[in-house]
């Protein structure tokens, strides 16, 4: 495939870049306080910033592990190919461990590893095989900001001129490559002159909203104000917002979207307010294997996340609390999905199957 | 008017104390982490006190400034009653200063002023007069914790058995005395043994849920739950809400309220999943002079209170901010007003004036 052209204006946030044979992250953990990208110099460097999410979101880490593959593979280069092959193996396990549960991380390692296994009696030299994994990793790079200028390309008529966007949590340049998936629709329609103002709720617990989304956009010259999640209710009674975008973490065969906590709530607040919500959807998350929501099982995650911020506790000692980490927006609440393939309408359970089944 | 007598396991929580003539206020700007009661032994430890909203909450700082109006004419017992009255004046003006804005306040220190001017030619010292002012004091107090008693018991019946209650910021005891406004029915309820399960919302950004609504709910034994404000609609998506109970800082004469910012989204949802929205709402807060909604300005606070969290930056050096602090709750969404008079249901605007009309 083509390398993509940058967009001026578009896209100046990476979350990741192959730089002269080096893999280069920004660590997400410090901002927006701090903007610092590392040099992964091993394997073990690369496994921590995926644990510690310096580098998070499905398409960025599956990214990262794609290269984080090379970094490991770089210093046996010299040694034979067989060799060369089991290391690649053993490797991309331990990468892999770093987010045991990430989708994308063990996709990304495994078509690395399948590449290498398929390439190997082709090569003359562990080196020759290396390079055309470089190859392969920065396809796999560019092919995630191919998806992403798609749906970019698909949704940037839904922004209206003069219009307001809420937006919900991080599907933006941080968390894929280049222009986002939530995000993509509003850089294309930023990069094309088009004035709006963008909505970012801030996403308690862990704050993306306010910590990357926030950032991003405004690293990139948009229009972006930040809100408390349980304000959106009050910013849309204002008429200020015509546009609900969303990213998704799984989408089930009828159209049931499990996203971010919160996001359900926003849909149900954009169907009082006759505001159209629309989930920004690679089709790597459509699972026509889930029948429906009540199929997605919803991770709690720990208490102290509600409880505490940083190093302050907010909640009483010994409280009980619920943390969902997703939520399910039923299908009847969404207006569309924005995919690389074109925006999805409902009948979703049809026209999923149409667009995205064998 | 009669003391009111405590009921066990009810209003464990005291946001103030007036015991053997000295005034003794909470901390709750410590709190949940420091339970800090301090006596207060001068009018500039009351005004920064109110100043610094370690007292909050409208009923709690107008009886608070009625007490803190005692605290500063203790040392003036011996005057003469013509100089203890002025330097009632004077003191009654400093501490309003405090919190300008605060009409419970203005209100509380008027009636201790007005009281002195009437009782000022029957006394023959201003020791009298003081302990007249005293009973008086005492009176506001204890009239607060009758409307809040008279709340719960006419609330306590919307509280079922099994039930979820979801409530948001803090409408408690610690706003209030003894009771609280939305919590009374609970703390009733509670006190006749039903089992029922509470939602905090921690209510951001100043997360009056999670460090004083939970806190005292926990304290008298209840059992309650914190969450993000944006985790209600999944609580409430899984059946586990039967009722949401909420203060409110104004009511308009056809029943739209105005309350913390994230209340109307709340009433949304609960509308989504078919759950009654109350009101707590002590006749103080009906201002039959407002119209409708429309006719109250929202207060925006400064921006920091979003972008920062405690020592912390949470967004962008630099961001947009909207921080509206409180919404308007359409009337339409709302089930009930729970008032000391009884349930006010619609019409509204007929019913709350001749409940609460001249």
């Amino acid at each position: 495939m083509q390398e993509i052209k940058p967009i001026p204006g578009c896209g100046l946030v990476k979350s990741l870049r192959w730089e002269e044979g080096e893999l280069i992250l920004l660590d997400q953990t410090r901002l927006p306080n701090e903007v610092v990208e590392e040099r992964q110099d091993s394997p073990e460097q690369v496994w921590e910033a995926i644990k510690l999410l310096k580098v998070r979101g499905a398409p960025a880490i599956g990214i990262a592990g794609a290269y984080g593959l090379l970094v490991g593979l770089k210093p046996h280069r010299a040694a034979p190919v067989a060799e060369f092959l089991a290391q690649a193996r053993t490797l991309a396990d331990y990468l892999n461990s770093s987010r045991p549960t990430a989708v994308n991380l063990s996709w990304g390692l495994k078509r690395m590893v399948a590449f290498a296994q398929a390439r190997a009696g082709a090569v003359a030299t562990a080196a020759e095989l290396y390079a055309e994994l470089t190859a392969e990793a920065i396809r796999i790079h560019e092919e995630d900001k191919a998806i992403c200028r798609a749906i970019g390309e698909h949704g940037k008529g839904l922004i209206a001129e003069g219009s307001g966007v809420l937006t919900h949590c991080n599907a933006g340049a941080l968390a894929t490559s280049e222009l986002g998936t939530a995000t993509a629709p509003m850089y294309l329609s930023h990069a094309e002159g088009k004035r709006f103002r963008v909505y970012s709720d801030e996403t308690r617990p862990l704050l993306q909203g306010a910590r990357l989304t926030s950032w991003e956009l405004q690293q990139s010259g948009l229009d972006v104000t930040l809100i408390c999640d349980n304000m959106a209710a009050f910013i849309m009674s204002k008429g200020l917002v015509q546009l609900c975008v969303v990213g998704c973490d799984r989408v089930a065969a009828n159209g049931d979207t499990a996203n971010k906590i919160g996001t359900m709530g926003v849909a149900i607040l954009a169907r009082h307010f006759g505001i159209p919500f629309y989930v920004a959807c690679p089709s790597s998350t459509v699972d026509l294997s889930t029948a429906t929501g009540a199929d997605i099982v919803i991770e709690e995650r720990e208490a102290e996340e509600v409880t505490s911020f940083g190093a302050r506790r907010t909640g009483p000692e010994g409280i009980q609390v619920r943390n969902p980490a997703f939520d399910v927006t039923p299908h009847p609440l969404i207006a569309g999905f924005i995919t690389e393939k074109g925006i999805i309408r409902p009948d979703f359970q049809a026209n999923l199957a149409q667009a995205f089944g064998h």
